[in-house]
């Protein structure tokens, strides 16, 4: 198969279900270090796959390199993003992203350090919150 | 055409000659702020193209995103990177990257700032240092 075509990165090891709803796979890709204040990896998110609302004590940047999905800040509507869109998401602000109940979606995700915490994780989003934005698409 | 078969992000704006041999173009992505102590930005090389030699203060991550082309430290071998592929750049190690002779290579900049500076911009990389870096592939 021509390299052009496949996946940008492994597809990595599945993150767990107790802050992932569905098959979420996480793909290293660097570590923090003594300049990089922040790691960041490839997160895969099969259909219907979301992260738990969780909140980032200082921001996460996500970077869309495949497929679509959702973004979306507690009391907000849910903002439909796909492959080569950036968001910059604040400290301290509850939110999720993930697939859409139709689409895969992969992201590179730059999450930065606040000391030595990186996210903070809250409830999953459940079926009722999911189908509602999948709906109002 | 379909999207899946487009360049993630756009092409963006020419970046200086002073810095850059040939044709290469930046599409910023994130910019420093509050939280991210980076910019980042995507950069393409087309055929040929490549940085000057340079330094960074605080280091660089780059990651392969189309293509591919070379990175070499000074008095190193150049190293053969391709989509995919993430590159950690220590802080203070002259060095380039870009494009080889015969392909492009599009790649996603995080660039940390020391202070206010980000990169210490040297010499070009000769047309002799670039044809042996071919050549030697």
């Amino acid at each position: 198969m021509d390299k052009e075509n496949t996946s940008l990165f492994p597809k990595g090891e599945k993150l767990p279900n107790d802050w992932f709803t569905g098959n979420a796979f996480l793909s290293p890709l660097v570590a923090k270090d003594k300049n990089n204040e922040f790691s960041a990896g490839a997160v895969t998110f099969e259909m219907g796959a979301r992260t738990n609302w969780h909140t980032h004590p200082k921001g996460q940047v996500l970077i869309v390199t495949e497929g679509s999905g959702f973004y979306q800040e507690k009391g907000q509507p849910a903002r439909a993003i796909r492959k080569g869109d950036v968001i910059n998401i604040p400290e301290n602000v509850e939110h999720w992203h993930g697939a859409s109940a139709k689409t895969s979606m992969t992201h590179i995700a730059i999450t930065n350090f606040k000391d030595d915490v990186q996210v903070t994780w809250l409830q999953p989003v459940s079926d009722v919150e999911f189908n509602e934005v999948n709906n109002q698409k």
